[in-house]
C-alpha cells in the first residue's frame, strides 16, 4: 500500500499518525534506553556527557533502537537485553553522526551549528570515539558474539560507506548501482542490523533472523532515499525547510545520478559545470530543480524508494499480524512518505 | 637496573641491542601480524588500504603489537590466536593515531605531513573508524569475550583519556597527578590490554593476567613519560631532531607540571603568559628549558619514568626466567633510555 503520490500531505499525517503508534507501543523500553545511555556516558571529563548529550537529546526520531525494542517485543522478547542493545545500537548511529560533522580544512561548508562547529574537530573525532567504545563495551557486557558481530559488521560498513561516500563526490560519473552500493553501507546497515537483533536476543530462528535483516535493510534504503528526494522536495520550501543543501554541497545523489543518465549533453555540461567543477552560481539550484523535473528524476527516485518499501514490507510476511508487526509495516509507509 | 644517568648514549645502544633481540624473537610472529593487516585492509574503496597502509608502513616500532607476541611466548602459547590479536591491538593503535592527528579548525599546528595534512580531516576521521571497526570484527572472529572486554576497555580509556588532554592543554594548574591520570588513560592502557591478551590467550591464571596488565601500565607509563621529556632534551638537538614541539603545542607534560609547582612567581607568569596564553615570543623555548633545568623537572620527570619502570619490572617476577621474559625486562630498559 504505497502512497499513489509520493509527498502528498494528506499521506503525512496517516504515516506520522502510525509512527507515533509504533513509538506508544515501545514508549517505556524507550525511556529506559534514553536511562541506560545518559547513564553510560557519566564521565568525569565533563565534555563527554555534554557533547554526547547534546545529540542524544536533539529531537531525532530515534528510529534504529526503536527497530530494536519493536522487532524484539514482535518477536515474543519478554526480558530486558533488547534495551541494552538498543542502546548500543543508538551509541553507534551518534557516533557515526559526530564524525560525519567532522569537516575537512579544505572545505568548510553549511551554516548550522554542528558540534564540530561548536566544540572543534576534534572532541568531535574523540567524544564519537568515546561513544564507539561505550557501545561495544555494553555490547561485551551483554555478552552475545552474535550481537557483536553484527554490530562490529555494520560499524565497518558505515565506515566503508562513508568513505565511499566521500570519494564519489562531486564525480557526476557515478552510476546508480555505485550510489546504491554506498547508501546501503553507509545508512540501511545499521537498520537491518537494529532489526536483525531483535531476532537474535530473542532466539528465533535464522530464516526470521534473515527476514527481520531484510526488513530493516529496505527500510534504511528507503529511509535514504526520502532523505535524498526530500533535498529538492518543493514541499520542503512550502513547509519553510532549507532547500538544494545536497546541491550546494556538490552532493551525488539518486536524483542526480538519474537526471545526468536521462540528460542530453547541455544539461550533463551543465552538472558538471555546478557538481563537479564546483562553479556553481546564481539561479543555478533552480536550474536544477527545472531538469529533475523536465527527466522526472525525483519521480523516478521515489519510485525506487517504493520498490524498497516493498521490499521491508514482503520480509514482514515472515512473521504472524500483530500489533508490533502492524507498527513495524505502518513505519515503511512512515519512512516513505514523510516529509522531514 | 635503571640506567644511573638516563639519556646517556652508551645506555641508548645497550637498550636498543636488547630491542632487536626481542624483534628477533617474534620476528616470524610479527610478519604474520603485518600480513593479518594488510590481508584486513584489502577494500574496494582504494583509499582504506592506502590511508591505512601509510600508517602501518610508516616504519613505528610496533611496541603494542609485540607485547601481545611476547607474553604469548612467554606464557607458553604455541597456537595461532595471539598473532590475529596482536593485529586487533594494532589496529587500535594505528586508528587513534590518525584521530588525534585531526586537526580544529581553529587551531592547525605542525608542520609534518600528518594524514590528515594530506588527505584532510574527514578521511582520516572514517578510516580511523573502519580500523577501529576491523579490530572488533577480528575479536569477535577470535570468539574471546574477555579480550572483547579488555580491548573495548582500552578502547574507551583512551578516548577519555584524549578528551581530557584536550581539556587540560594550555591549563597550567594542571597537577601531577591529574597529568599521570590522562596518559595512563590515552597511552598506558593500551600497552596494559596488549599485555594482558597474552595470559588470557594462553589460558594463564587470574594472577599472571593482573601481573602482565601491571608490566604493561608501569611500561605504558615510563614510555609516555619519556616521550615527553625528550621533547626537551638536548641530546635530541644533537641527534638533529626537533625539540619543543610539545611547548610550541602549548601542551601541559609532566616536566612542565614539575616546573610550574617548583617555580617562583615570575617563573609561574612565564609559563602562564607562554602556555596559557598562548603569547609565545622569540627565544620563550630556550628561557623554558632553562626553567626546566634550573628546577631538576627533566630529572624528576625522569625519576618517576624509573619508577615505574620498576614496576613493570616487579611484575615480571611472577615468571620464570627464560628468553621472552629477559627480552621483556630488556625492553623497560629500551622504554626508559631510548632517545628516539
Amino acid at each position: 500500500m504505497p502512497a499513489a503520490v509520493p509527498l502528498k500531505s494528506q499521506g503525512r499525517s496517516a504515516a506520522h499518525r502510525s509512527f507515533e503508534r509504533l513509538c506508544g507501543l515501545v514508549a517505556g523500553d524507550l525511556e529506559e534506553v534514553n536511562r541506560t545511555i545518559v547513564d553510560r556516558l557519566q564521565s568525569p571529563v565533563e565534555l563527554i556527557p555534554q557533547l554526547a548529550g547534546r545529540l542524544v537529546a536533539s529531537g531525532g526520531k530515534r528510529l534504529r533502537p526503536i527497530l530494536t525494542l519493536a522487532t524484539a517485543r514482535m518477536c515474543g522478547y519478554e526480558g530486558a537485553r533488547h534495551v541494552r542493545l538498543a542502546a548500543c545500537v543508538e551509541l553507534i548511529h551518534t557516533a557515526t553522526l559526530l564524525h560525519d560533522d567532522v569537516v575537512d580544512d579544505s572545505a568548510l561548508r553549511r551554516g548550522a551549528a554542528t558540534a564540530n562547529a561548536v566544540w572543534g574537530n576534534k572532541p568531535s573525532v574523540l567524544v564519537g570515539d568515546f561513544l564507539f567504545s561505550r557501545s561495544f563495551q555494553l555490547m561485551v557486557e551483554d555478552g552475545s558474539l552474535e550481537v557483536l558481530r553484527i554490530l562490529s559488521d555494520a560499524s565497518a560498513a558505515i565506515a566503508r560507506g562513508e568513505v565511499d561516500q566521500l570519494l564519489i563526490s562531486n564525480d557526476v560519473s557515478t552510476g546508480a548501482g555505485a550510489y546504491m552500493d554506498v547508501i546501503r553501507a553507509k545508512t540501511a546497515t545499521l537498520f537491518a542490523a537494529a532489526s536483525e537483533i531483535g531476532a537474535v536476543v530473542s532466539g528465533r530462528p535464522a530464516a526470521e533472523q534473515t527476514a527481520l535483516r531484510t526488513y530493516g535493510m529496505g527500510l534504511g534504503t528507503a529511509f535514504q532515499l526520502v532523505d535524498d528526494v526530500l533535498d529538492y522536495s518543493a514541499r520542503q520550501a512550502d513547509l519553510g525547510k532549507t532547500v538544494g543543501d545536497d546541491f550546494r554541497d556538490g552532493k551525488i545523489t539518486l536524483p542526480i545520478v538519474l537526471a545526468i543518465e536521462r540528460g542530453d549533453d547541455e544539461e550533463r555540461a551543465f552538472w558538471r559545470r555546478a557538481l563537479e567543477s564546483e562553479d556553481r552560481r546564481d539561479g543555478d539550484l533552480e536550474h536544477a530543480m527545472t531538469l529533475l523535473a523536465r527527466r522526472d528524476a525525483l519521480g523516478a527516485a521515489m519510485a525506487e524508494t517504493h520498490r524498497h518499501g516493498d521490499e521491508a514490507r514482503r520480509a514482514m510476511e515472515a512473521f504472524p499480524a500483530g500489533a508490533y508487526r502492524d507498527a513495524l509495516l505502518d513505519l515503511v509507509d512512515f519512512c516513505v512518505e514523510r516529509e522531514f
